[in-house]
């Protein structure tokens, strides 16, 4: 898989996708990520990509036809334009197991910047928000996104992990349900009896219900 | 403000931390983030911070004992402890309003583990998710948390950016308008007429009517 990301600010994301999964993803070269710096695409001296709005208010808009350059430079043939902006479908689990199954995601951030309605209409597939609050960029939810997705593609997470199979969202509304570790007893708070049978019945049994009491809590 | 932050994977706090907004709420001293690698309170020659869940099942735990000293060390009078869980409360933007107004944050990451149940029951303020996806770690998640609150502090977004004014999701379920900047034309895509027009009340009263049929479509 290929993630072509393009943004303001290119080195927002050294430390998180050159740590942990992201980085052993790409080690083993399951996914290939690029960071593109949108002023490649600038104008004239100050490479410019903004302007203000029609109308007026506050803040600078990302232009439409700086976008369609860069889209004309890094589309391929089977490409999944994502753009990053409060106002669009809320990310889900369901929509990383969709873009999972893309060879090419590209992703648009603004930052304190707007975009230009136009691009929304007619240039990307799916305007993404990760949640009903308010951020200076759409750098921190691409990183979102790409880990993700990223997490799903086999061979990624390594053997053993399992972490697809019982982990909270997969199924949207069920959590997961309370788990313990040693130490047994700490300041008198201690570990459900039931865990500590060995009876694989009743810790499954004891698991649901939980499970469940914590789905309707929330 | 104070934020600290714990976490097994101090180096991914790295870019974002130290570009944009953030970079500048830090220089300005209006904010003062720690990052603080979790192994620092482990135990042993290996610094062991996890363990196995009791009952069985993949992953490892952090322990609760391993919080308490971190938590021990780091909580003053008025700290809030925020731990970061897929299973917890919706993170939104009444959250990053009431986060905003603490003194002091203290907001625990987990990485591919889980936590022992007992630091959701006993030692901390707010269990959060800020979304319906699964992630590898609560490091970008707090990411988020940190850029949504200090964008909140006065002084850190500058004058004349009136972004908390008019912007999505202050007032929950509704989304902005539309927003056009130069080339007024562009492929034939035109800028709709009534923004070129001078006259402000129009324009206000186009705004209102396009922001209310966006939030009710999604």
């Amino acid at each position: 898989m290929l993630i072509d990301i393009v943004t303001l600010f290119p080195n927002m994301f050294v430390g998180p996708f050159d740590e942990s999964m992201l980085w052993k993803a790409r080690e083993k070269g399951l996914v290939e990520i690029n960071i593109h710096d949108l002023r490649k695409w600038g104008e004239g001296e100050r490479k410019t990509v903004d302007d203000k709005p029609y109308g007026g208010g506050p803040g600078m808009l990302i232009r439409v036809d700086i976008i369609d350059g860069v889209l004309k430079d890094l589309k391929k043939q089977n490409s999944k334009v994502i753009l990053m902006d409060a106002g669009g479908k809320k990310f889900t689990q369901q929509k990383a197991v969709e873009f999972a199954k893309s060879d090419h995601l590209i992703i648009l951030c603004g930052h304190y910047e707007g975009f230009d309605y136009r691009i929304n209409e007619h240039l990307v597939d799916k305007v993404i928000s990760i949640g009903d609050y308010v951020l200076t960029g759409g750098e921190i939810p691409a990183m979102i996104i790409t880990d993700a997705v990223i997490r799903l593609i086999p061979g990624v997470l390594g053997a053993g992990m399992d972490a697809t199979v019982s982990e909270s969202h997969t199924n949207p509304g069920i959590v997961e349900y309370p788990q313990y570790t040693r130490p047994e007893n700490y300041n008198g708070w201690e570990v459900p009896g039931v865990l500590k049978t060995g009876n694989h019945a009743e810790i499954d049994k004891w698991r649901q219900q939980e499970s469940e009491k914590r789905s309707r809590s929330i």
